[in-house]
């Protein structure tokens, strides 16, 4: 059985995967959920990802994993070259600590339902549904620059010269910020970090507009 | 120097940090930081968490580690015993995936802030906040309905018959969901699960209403 990556090229939590996947060298065969039509609502994706969201990756015993940082951590333990967390405790939890801050406190609020309940449920005009996306970015990316730039831990990368699970979570974040012309200048010490990972082939192969389902 | 954790009773990433803590076996020096009157956005906090949010963990060593999971997760590594995760990487991800599915799906879109920001920001109506703070949480607890319900892997505890950073999610999520009387009967192994929690002194010396700063 070949390990397979349930996939959509938008979803930043499958970017996070992907780049993971890159750098670990695997290649999954991918299946690609069509998340604004709904795909991830189908009968047969909720049979594997009860939850109907992506990624969901296989293991090539046929094992089903479900959410992007547990799906990092397993291959991070499984294929543990080159490591994506450090090896000691104090600096793992502070890249974890960077990593959840985006995939906690960014992330989810912005996700592409809970944009839709904005519009559809609670019944907000556009704009509205626009400012609070970029609200949150802002909020969040505001305080990863002040966790980032006063801390002497942070090198080339997030923690060090070496790409770790901080990395792999904020490269996909500032993308989103990007696709709605977020102004990033206030996060100078974040879009640093960003071109060093976006120098590394396994990052840049993980770009949206880089994968087989991507539209314009 | 000491452990201190910065706490709020009614914060439910600090619930999980308490309970973890308890299992643990430790009980570092409290600081209570009150939400509702924003001592979070006090400057002196802020010095301490950028992100301005609870809870925030100092080691004996001084070292400050933010983000309730990477929190449990270097209480874990540094206290081995008893075991918050299981030690097979596949087992590991599904307990990490169950947490990530409260800590990120649930309840970052239920936070003090996102809720403060429907209300004043987007403008919308009491019962519209309401309505919105417990779709997310049935949305998240059916899917995990859903799938402790089917998993073999499941057994007294969310996995297997010991409590692990699952279970550490799970109770905090489902208080809040009790709090404001929203209906668990669909949710038998949920329940169940959280009854063995609360059975255990850990658990039940963690909850908002024993917490020194508890209001009514």
């Amino acid at each position: 059985m070949v390990m397979k990556l349930y996939d959509y090229f938008r979803s930043s939590a499958a970017y996070r995967v992907r780049i993971a996947l890159n750098l670990k060298g695997l290649a999954p065969e991918r299946v690609f959920i069509h998340l604004r039509k709904n795909a991830q609502r189908a009968a047969d994706y909720l049979a594997v990802n009860p939850q109907g969201l992506v990624p969901t990756l296989v293991t090539d015993d046929g094992a089903v994993l479900t959410q992007s940082l547990a799906i990092i951590e397993y291959l991070d333990e499984t294929h543990p070259a080159p490591p994506l967390l450090p090896a000691a405790p104090l600096p793992r939890a502070r890249v974890r600590s960077l990593a959840l801050a985006v995939a906690c406190d960014i992330h989810p609020i912005d996700n592409l339902r809970v944009l839709r309940y904005l519009l559809h449920t609670v019944g907000v005009a556009e704009e509205q549904k626009d400012a609070w996306y970029k609200y949150w970015i802002d909020v969040g990316l505001e305080a990863l620059e002040l966790q980032l730039s006063r801390d002497p831990a942070t090198g080339r990368f997030c923690h060090g010269d070496a790409p770790t699970l901080a990395d792999i979570c904020l490269v996909p974040q500032l993308a989103n910020a990007r696709r709605v012309k977020m102004d990033l200048s206030p996060y100078p010490t974040l879009t640093r970090i960003e071109a060093a990972c976006q120098a590394l082939p396994a990052f840049a192969a993980a770009e949206p507009s880089r994968q087989p389902d991507a539209e314009p």
